[in-house]
């Protein structure tokens, strides 16, 4: 019996069928990883160190595990594999915070100065048979590039707020143009992205998740049309669906929700 | 361009070739494991947050990556792809101490009060020519089940000790014999190995790094022919090749180191 048969034969007395099937998979792709390059002592090594150090600096708003993820790609992977319907998923990323005020329908996001561009976002959110009452979690970084939780300077609630459209699905709130942005690179993943050649940009965006009761709720951006690197998001997140025009101070986008189906393997979050 | 293709598009100017191999090898399988199980968010939130804790657990002292990398068979599998040739490797283990104190050949490594059986382990180190003058790094555990690095009323030098061979190869030290243990289980992957019914126990052992100039250091175990769980070893690390006899107070075993190969891409450690 190979190696790779004998640890999943370890695994193949786990009694939940879901976690067996995600093990035994585990298993066989790292090793087949691992048996198709010949990973010397030194490359596990310095894997082994790579987790060790992204483990030390991950706090409680530091996540560089979900910010590994989304640079190879697999936060964005984990969206497109959601059953395909409605607007397009993509990343939630490391920097959203739960428990953003609720706004009125019209305010602004914008609770600290900025000498940013003034924009109105506003639109629709729709089901399958219309319009839906429904909430949009939203949330973008400042002028200067950060989104609060990254950046002591601001308030806590800048740029971030819940809004709750009407029956007619209708949401309009004021906030800046958001800008491009480069992920945290001043950690492991950073390293990562230096010794591969690659820049840590993400394109301007608006963060949005979308729900309502019976449907699955929505994870994703809106993109300024406008912006740079939209042909290579350091974290993969762009669809071309999701990008819109921000010029003259207005952007709209309908977003469109599917009906949740109970039991469904593809749960929402 | 499917969004596997995009990522590893994002790799494709890595400079060195080497790392531009691991990165395009780690994105495929990666995406494969992920795409052929169809991860959830909620999955792939579980593994974020089993990472997150694996990384707050870790110390200079508990290496929980590694434990991991070891009950997932990696580690084990590191060893085999290493050109066969000489005594079989085998794992590393996450309880090693580089600097053990250099002692004399015939000498104890036992420095505390142990119940303990008492044993001579005995043998020679071997090239391909014959007779090697090699240093051997040997740890173990005590009766109590735990190394000096895991308990804090041990000696930090208890059951650990350098030794150098004269040119006839020859080593000779006493010790106890060592018994099965189970491997720090009250972390994250003792989380895993109880959700997947898995023990966490290994074979009674003795762990050698044997180096000599010019040969390929071997990381090996000596295992105990009369222990328990030699045919499920926790981080898959039992080799039927390293298995002898410890009755009658003596155990005997042969090392055999390879020449080193200058430039080989498996590399010594």
């Amino acid at each position: 019996m190979s190696l790779t048969d004998e640890v999943r034969a370890a695994f193949a007395n786990t009694p939940d069928p879901r976690t067996r099937e995600l093990a035994d998979a585990a298993v066989r792709h790292l090793h087949a990883f691992a048996t198709e390059v010949g990973l010397t002592r030194a490359e596990w090594r310095a894997g082994i160190d790579f987790l060790t150090a992204i483990g030390h600096i991950t706090t409680e708003t530091r996540q560089e595990f979900i910010l590994l993820s989304d640079t190879l790609g697999l936060s964005s992977l984990v969206e497109t594999l959601i059953e395909p319907g409605g607007t397009e998923h993509t990343v939630l990323g490391p920097l959203y915070v739960p428990g953003s005020p609720v706004r009125e329908l019209g305010d602004s996001t914008l609770v600290d100065e900025d000498a940013g561009e003034r924009v109105e976002i506003s639109g629709r959110v729709l089901g399958p048979d219309g319009p839906l009452r429904a909430e949009l979690d939203v949330w973008q970084n400042a002028s200067n590039r950060l989104y609060a939780v990254q950046d002591p300077a601001q308030s806590p609630e800048n740029l971030r707020g819940r809004f709750v459209t009407g029956e007619d699905g209708r949401f309009a709130f004021r906030t800046i143009r958001p800008v491009p942005y480069p992920i945290p690179d001043d950690g492991p993943v950073g390293r990562m992205l230096a010794a591969t050649a690659r820049h840590p940009w993400r394109p301007a965006h608006i963060h949005f998740i979308v729900t309502a009761p019976g449907h699955r709720a929505l994870t994703t951006h809106v993109f300024d049309a406008a912006s740079e690197y939209l042909d290579s998001d350091a974290v993969f997140g762009e669809r071309d669906s999701l990008v819109t025009s921000f010029e003259g101070g207005r952007a709209t986008f309908d977003f469109r929700l599917e009906r949740e189906v109970p039991g469904a393997l593809h749960e929402s979050r």
